[in-house]
């Protein structure tokens, strides 16, 4: 195979990245300057060598703990927990929670052969045992994320003393009202506040 | 700059690849197995270590002659002139042309700057010195690339014994005449065929 469509080969195993897309990235690394190019190599290879999950929390990170477990200034009482470490950046880009987090690694799938033992919960389990005394659950808005919640929070409702919160259902901002499925305005209307 | 970030960054300077695909595209690098990433890392690399413009025509390949103008089995007196290197993917899948190719590196574009002296075209006239009776002008069928194709073709009738043909322009198979525009129409006017 050539160098070329090596390249082309390994750009379309990428999730989204079809034959031609594919080929465009391919064809303009090949008009960029070379150093561009090795700049992506290389930080492909600096986190294959660099980036592991965090012990405490699976966040991917290059820090074990990561950047949110060894914070001190972080609310160590209040942990969000997450499908996968991806979802830490959307939060975090809200501004809104200054606790830790922990991430799953996955959702509850019985259907893909995913149980309980596949996600990362006994040690979340561990972590709860140490003064925590809130946890919200930020599962997917989806079936099975849904299906993880509820398997949590039957989990966690065994312990003493920790609060089991899960984020808001309703109307995402922005949105067009008339372009919402029943599901979402159902728990608008049922989670509805005072103005 | 953390080596997730670093990844994210880099991912995002590829064209058509926005700050939420970056993201996809790195973290789905972390899924994988290390095996995985390291493929895309040194696919990278070896391109650009290997790859390089063609001599003879520009393209772009690991060998210099090109796989084209180094194959016996190609007509090398039918010379199809493209744009860009990628052209040339789309017109071998086509299966329909089994002369040699000529890379211009783009098209002329004043606004851009881009002048005959900027493309590879000294290159194309010296090849048509040796033995080639027909250049097929396969520019974009935009307006620069028909600009760039007027100007080839005043350039190339100078010389004696060179045909100058240039692809058909038409309806898309497949594509729907509601949906075509009135130039593509016209075109498939003036050029119809007996049947």
């Amino acid at each position: 195979m050539s160098a070329i469509e090596d390249l082309i080969t390994e750009f379309g195993r990428l999730p989204g990245v079809g034959q031609k897309t594919a080929q465009r990235l391919a064809y303009h690394l090949l008009k960029t300057s070379n150093e561009e190019a090795m700049q992506l190599s290389r930080a492909i290879e600096r986190v294959v060598e660099e980036v592991e999950a965090c012990s405490e929390c699976g966040n991917l990170s290059d820090a074990d703990p990561c950047e949110f477990c060894s914070d001190p200034r972080r609310d160590h009482g209040h942990v969000c927990v997450v499908e996968e470490a991806s979802d830490i950046t959307a939060i975090e880009k809200s501004g809104h929670f200054d606790g830790l987090y922990h991430v799953l690694g996955g959702r509850l799938s019985p259907l893909d052969g995913v149980g309980p033992e596949d996600l990362n919960v006994q040690r979340l389990m561990e972590r709860l045992r140490d003064g925590v005394d809130e946890v919200t659950i930020a599962t997917n808005p989806s079936v099975e994320g849904e299906a993880t919640a509820t398997y949590l929070h039957r989990m966690i409702s065994q312990m003493e003393g920790v609060r089991v919160t899960r984020l808001a259902r309703g109307l995402p901002v922005g949105g067009d009202l008339e372009y919402a499925d029943g599901v979402t305005i159902a728990e608008a209307f049922s989670g509805r506040r005072e103005m």
